[in-house]
């Protein structure tokens, strides 16, 4: 029994979905290999299916490669182990959460640590039964604020997550390492093109974090990589602070001092004005040399608000998802008018950490300042060096401010820009930016789990011991749609041979008794020969047939049309873009060679 | 690299879970299978994921050998479709609905009809498109108000669930008996004792519906059979009403009349209160010859509610299932002491459908009874029948009031209980009861959700028509509980060989190395012939090591003991419950024999 494409349950659409932007997401919907059903929220038809099934096969394999025992949890999880790791708020809008008939409190699990490690003090309790990898295939959930790109950035769907459990920090080093070699093995086969990137850990706290991220110009995230080697995504840039200036020399430097700059409430006419007021011999002022004061509020999980004052060069904006990665789990927002009129001291476009007095200046932001507001400053503002920045009084700015000396901040915070061209911060030469798509993220998370759920084993010497975990996810939804992505052209999908829903698609162009049954005689032999071949045998012209050939992806394109009275079928092979004529009697042979090479 | 118990993730238990009442539910969590997270909730372990999978693949066989292409819908759906076949509000407190962070309205999938219709709308246009029948095997969700047994009845469950569409009721009809053959094939595949009985459709709607239960002490679902063949689940059954009296014969009975029967507010104190006062010579009364009034509050689905009276032989309960499926959507429940506050016209212990006046009985009960209260009798209440009931007076009952002639309902419902011996409604036979658990339901649907929602194809006369559907679902993780309960004895489980997790144990009884290498290398060639096989290496006593491959009920155990000092090892059978001592060198060849018969 073979498949036709008359009775396959897919229907390749002539137009974009409205809301593609990306190609995987326009292809896998033209092609009827994903359906949408809500924002973010995907049906897989049965073509999608069946390249699901072989990415979740190389990951399964992989991961029972390095010893890791599959398991299944559930999705609707019970929200106390969440609550005792703080996830329960942590995660904010981000997770799904619901009431039972009994108004018992449940989550739809975003990732499972607490599941897992509820799992593992339950069945374990000594040092002989670590180490321990368990993972599983699962479905997972969580309420994107904006769901995009079809099943590149959904709010239900399917990862591999694996966690580790050892007891020193050795063990979990060298569980990190086998996930990260797994994961490489993993995104070669699938044919990424991915860098390994230092990241934050985000909401799952924890030492240290890699991304795998594969390369795109429609990802999401963004990285920076340098000549030397360095790879970070941007929020886990730091920067490499300048060396602090001697105290002498700092104490050296020129007194700050008031100049007037009516109306310059932007750094670049703060820049203008300064540069007219008191124009410097060997170079102009610039962004640089001014310090900007951006005011923000925070929210904090448990609703309470508090404003931020962070500090930066003028000519650096702060970068968003550094800022929502620094202070998570805490939620951000720029001031508003009403905020602004609770502090009548700050004067727009003027703030600045010191007020000048006769006397000198003293503190205005910071724990210490009259304001007291919460004040941080970029890495680059250390000790000695100078700004201009504002006076706290409308139209005038402060020349000459030596930060640790003129004033002093609350910490510092790395939320300023990164610029393609900024120093690696380990000296690895200038940065380059570029952007991926999160494919994979393993994290050390140590102890905060095992500690937060009192997950503890006997340890050699009969002494209760807190185990230390990993936790390595993997989109197995998302990297259907990076295959997509890296395999597609102007006129559809082509997959790579071992993740394609069919090898050989055997199109009838014309309807003739001899060629229709040339064709399906030959569209069963293939398929006996463990080919998964589908015949198209539909009713309809054979531009129709070509072209959702082409649309479907499937690597052998076959034709039985015209050629069939000189004896001979067409073989296109859709990946190289190839097509030969081929004697009828050869034509298996030569079908199933094609088919075999990359399989 | 075999697999070593020492390393597997499983943890034998010694006690039953303090919840576990039927043998699946204990063994399979006592044998490390699953683990509970929250009530009807269960995270799967490697040992049960692996019967999980196979289970699986049966079912998948056979789905496909039907024609039915396999797709996957989210378990996180929006209301909206859900809302136009009322189901939204039908399904109560047993759909778990949750909000998204835009406050829209969600459901957790408890069976996905609404939107298969959707899909094929969506994609399919013409009569050419159809048959179809699409499938999926996916995580379901019912916030049962009795989660119960483990995997058997759960809140989260894994089921696979198929819609056919057609065009015609023959189609229908044909798609159905396909689903009712497979169901069979997987059923005796997975070695049930099961009977196919008629059901109610419940909240699907629907015509022809058929359960599949599998016979179980521990079963739910009471059924009865006959010997002449009729089984239905009991709230199907449909009692055979007695033929009507001749309206001559009816005019002639005896005329009603009151009887005083202090106190006698129960039926056994009204029976023995008439035969005091006016027996019969002929027989004594009995509770059947009595008319029992039970007042019920109905709850719509939108809130409102509604007394409801049903009157039925006095000898018979209101079976509380047949009720329900009966009202359904509606909930129901007794009057309660505060609703009868608002009827003082119901006298409890002595309700009855009218009141005898001089003039003769006046309605009571009923639309056009004096209270207005809806009035539904058993179908054995029909016209010409006379019975004993209440005079709606303190202490009073009538005598005589016949059916259709001093009194009428409003309709029939047939829900009072269904007893042993009663006769089938089919003229087959006494009934017998018995008990079973559902693992399969299929439904002819009709056109009720395609005309809801809009599912029209062009016929062939370019006309659009409305498709008509079934839906059949299975079990998966309730069919792992029930292959459990099937195959254990007291001492734990045995799987069937062809879905048991591992084919093979080999225990090393002794830890010299003789015994150690040796197990280890019989496992070896075991696993290197293609059977699963574990090592069971911990340091453990031989006799912990026994018992747990008894409870984790791998089909072959081999025990590599003292035996082998003269050159044998043990060979046992845990289904047969027998054993053999063989040779060493044969036992590879002994094993694989074992294993193969069934396999």
């Amino acid at each position: 029994m073979i498949d036709k494409m008359s009775q396959l349950f897919v229907r390749t659409l002539r137009q974009d979905p409205a809301d593609a932007v990306v190609p995987s997401h326009r292809w896998l919907v033209r092609g009827g290999y994903i359906r949408r059903v809500a924002p973010g929220i995907y049906a897989w038809l049965p073509l999608g299916l069946r390249v699901l099934a072989k990415i979740e096969q190389v990951v399964r394999e992989e991961m029972v490669a390095i010893g890791a025992q599959e398991v299944s949890f559930p999705a609707l999880l019970p929200r106390e182990p969440y609550e005792a790791t703080q996830r329960w708020s942590d995660y904010g809008p981000s997770m799904f959460r619901l009431h039972d008939r009994t108004g018992a409190d449940y989550l739809l699990g975003p990732t499972h640590e607490e599941m897992f490690t509820l799992l593992v003090k339950d069945l374990y309790s000594s040092y002989k039964d670590l180490p321990l990898i368990l993972f599983q295939v699962q479905t997972k959930y969580r309420d994107e604020a904006r769901p995009r790109a079809g099943i590149l950035r959904g709010r239900e769907f399917i990862m591999k997550d694996s966690y580790s459990f050892d007891l020193s920090d050795e063990g979990l080093a060298a569980a990190y390492e086998q996930h990260r070699q797994a994961y490489i093995k993993i995104f070669d086969r699938l044919g990424f093109d991915y860098v390994i990137v230092s990241a934050m850990s985000g909401a799952m706290g924890g030492s240290r974090s890699e991304e795998f991220l594969a390369l795109s110009e429609y990802g999401e995230d963004t990285f920076v990589r340098s000549p030397g080697g360095y790879a970070a995504n941007v929020e886990a840039v730091q920067v490499a602070p300048p060396a602090p200036v001697d105290p002498a020399v700092m104490a050296a430097l020129p007194a700050p001092r008031t100049v007037l700059t009516p109306g310059a409430t932007t750094i670049d006419s703060l820049v203008t004005a300064v540069n007219q007021v008191v124009a410097q011999p060997e170079r102009p002022w610039t962004g640089a040399d001014t310090l900007k004061n951006v005011v923000l509020r925070l929210t904090h999980p448990d609703g309470t608000t508090e404003p931020l004052v962070i500090g930066l060069p003028g000519d650096r904006e702060v970068d968003l998802k550094r800022l929502e990665a620094a202070v998570h789990p805490a939620d951000v927002q720029p001031f508003d008018e009403a905020d602004f009129a609770r502090y009548p001291a700050l004067v727009k476009g003027y703030i600045g950490p010191a007020e000048l007095t006769e006397t000198g200046p003293v503190a205005f932001l910071g724990a210490d300042g009259s304001t007291q507001l919460r004040y941080l400053v970029d890495p680059r503002v250390v000790d000695g060096t100078s700004w201009i920045t504002g006076a706290n009084v409308a139209d005038q700015h402060v020349i000459g401010l030596v930060a640790g000396r003129d004033f002093t901040a609350d910490g510092v915070i790395d939320v300023a820009e990164v610029r393609e061209g900024d120093p690696a911060p380990d000296g690895s030469g200038p940065l380059e930016l570029a952007r991926g798509v999160e494919v994979g993220h393993i994290f050390q998370l140590g102890r905060r789990y095992a500690e937060a759920l009192g997950l503890q084993v006997l340890n050699q010497n009969g002494k209760l011991e807190t185990v230390t975990m990993g936790s390595y996810g993997l989109g197995i939804s998302r990297a259907v749609a990076m295959v997509a992505e890296r395999n597609c052209d102007e006129r559809g999908l082509m997959w790579p041979r071992h993740l394609a829903p069919y090898d050989v698609i055997v199109v009838s162009a014309g309807k003739t008794d001899e060629i229709m049954t040339t064709a399906e005689r030959l569209a069963a032999e293939l398929d006996g020969l463990g080919l998964d071949t589908v015949w198209d045998d539909r009713p309809v012209s054979p531009g129709v047939k070509f072209a959702d050939a082409e649309l479907l992806g499937f690597p052998t394109i076959v034709i039985v049309g015209r050629g069939l009275a000189d004896g001979v079928v067409e073989v296109r092979d859709r990946l190289a873009g190839t097509k030969q004529s081929v004697p009828l009697a050869d034509a298996v042979a030569v079908i199933s060679q094609l088919a075999r090479v990359e399989a």
